[in-house]
């Protein structure tokens, strides 16, 4: 079965210079797969034209003539840019020509573009940004929301467990626990909001609830799913890559000092560089828009061929386990057994 | 002039065991130091037999009967455990006769009842806990709340603005620049809260407001002082001790995977020590509960004697400063630079 992936391809940072050569890349990898290409047709076609004839039946090139810029304001994107490649390849999802898209271009456009054209499915108010974290286990940590929604309601952290609990079954995370990110183990600690939405997700009976974790937890795998609000989790996220920005700094800076250290530098290549790609982001980059009809994936702006070809792969994967339907399943099972659970309750 | 530390001796994971070594160690590093030791005085007696001669009068023992656990209420801490090594320690910063106190304690039980004995100084609602973190440039960063509000008004984290810009003067940097930690740089992002924050803060002149800064920017050092609620502080901040550790645990398994990786691993020691030296954590041990009149220092409760003595030291050195005092000052002086100029400013 051929699945077919829209791509953004003038979004992000480096636009057609990062997008085509992953878009070649990940044609090259995955056999079923067809890209529809969006973007300014005469510079796709000039960078296109040296793939391999076998390769050829294999993608199609769409024009657009508008490009969203990444300080754009995403009201005045979603009203002016109707001819832009993000949003082209968001109505490419909508009209069913396509399985999936991904973007690498301005978040707050990106999500409230996909949001007001594919709609969140039935039940749910909004979608979240959730993605894979890498972790001192062998597994990833999944965790949302990451920036969409600057504040939630209870229900609407609620609604995370849900579509989170939902996505971790569609990877293969048989009954996935989940986690709420609090600033204490205990029930009852953290703000209205959190303490509220603790009770909300232990009274869900369909969410293996774990209660509470603290920032500590993410990377520790203590839960398959982590929920928060976008704000904490972006902030949360931001603070992670400046971090681990400044331990690689410091630890190049350190084997740089003297010709000795960059002696031992040099010798300790082979295991620096086996650190370095257990914890490459790259292989991390592709953040699901949970919760919408349709598969949008979001790659980080700055990312490089190898990482958006990873948020391609993010958003094939999706489409081939089709991510929407199995959703939308889950979450009627869940909300229909919720209800039998609150009818037949004591009161 | 000598300046007197109250030290909690009994709290933290490790109790005696660790306070003891440290208040020693600060004994003799400053020799214009006298320490109270509060707790078990039987047990403080005879493991301070072998101090030497010279210092015997540089400390004095107060029997305490009672000791606060990590799990307990602070409520019910504050309320029954009058004659606690914790309590009896701020006791003696309210009466005087201590200049400052430390304590690795429970941390909602020491910020209640230091908040309940001490009091916010004038025009302030509540204390937050302030610490200064490691960065990739030569001087650390200032930041607040990390984890004293769960919630916070616009007008608390005003308030935060201030203090923390007072606090970082107090330590040498004249006309600090604060940012405000939010999901994106542009007025208008992130949730009510923080918008109305960063209006306030904007109308605040005495403050050098920088603007929103991201995750990203604590560890980059773009501004002297972040400030944000205890919720969002707090969980960046064990988000960040989780992200260090997964990384040690990762380049350790790395460097332990071959017996030509563990030679590579002998021979990089002198590097990865200077880097490890580098950050730390029990050097940025001591977070000041910053807005009371009286210094408190917190100690991370699972301390070792290394990182209490810098938390007594973080004591010795507000004190010797004058934190309190200067803090008022400066308060009293942004406020009455702050009325003025909104007495000015055109309607």
């Amino acid at each position: 079965m051929t699945i077919t992936v829209a791509v953004d391809c003038m979004g992000g940072d480096h636009g057609l210079a990062t997008t085509l050569p992953a878009a070649l890349a990940s044609l090259q990898r995955y056999p079923a797969l067809h890209l529809q290409l969006f973007g300014d047709s005469s510079a796709i076609q000039l960078a296109t034209v040296h793939w391999s004839d076998q390769l050829s039946s294999r993608f199609t090139i769409h024009h657009t003539t508008q490009v969203i810029g990444m300080g754009e304001s995403p009201t005045q994107a979603y009203r002016k840019q109707r001819d832009s490649s993000l949003r082209k390849a968001i109505d490419a999802v909508h009209e069913g020509t396509a399985d999936a898209m991904v973007s690498s271009g301005n978040t707050g456009a990106l999500a409230l573009t996909a949001t007001l054209v594919l709609r969140p499915v039935d039940g749910l108010d909004r979608p979240a940004i959730a993605a894979y974290l890498p972790t001192s286990q062998a597994l990833p940590v999944l965790m949302l929301d990451l920036g969409a929604n600057a504040s939630c309601t209870p229900e609407v952290l609620q609604q995370f467990a849900l579509i989170g609990s939902a996505l971790a079954q569609t990877n293969g995370i048989q009954n996935p626990n989940v986690g709420l990110l609090n600033i204490g183990e205990e029930l009852g600690k953290g703000n209205d909001v959190y303490k509220h939405a603790h009770q909300l997700i232990q009274d869900t009976p369909s969410i293996r609830f774990y209660g509470n974790v603290e920032g500590t937890d993410i990377y520790q795998r203590t839960v398959d799913v982590i929920v928060c609000d976008g704000f904490v989790g972006n902030i949360a996220l931001k603070t992670s890559e400046g971090l681990a920005g400044m331990l690689k700094t410091m630890i190049s800076e350190e084997f740089n000092r003297h010709w000795w250290t960059k002696l031992t530098g040099l010798l300790s290549l082979p295991v620096l560089s086996a650190f370095k790609k257990r914890i490459d982001h790259r292989r991390y980059n592709g953040a699901v828009l949970l919760g919408l009809n349709g598969v949008v994936i979001k790659s980080h702006g700055s990312a490089d061929d190898t990482a958006f070809a990873f948020a391609i792969g993010r958003a094939y994967d999706a489409a081939q386990n089709k991510l929407v339907e199995r959703l939308k399943r889950s979450l009627a099972t869940m909300q229909i057994a919720d209800k039998q659970n609150l009818n037949t309750k004591p009161v």
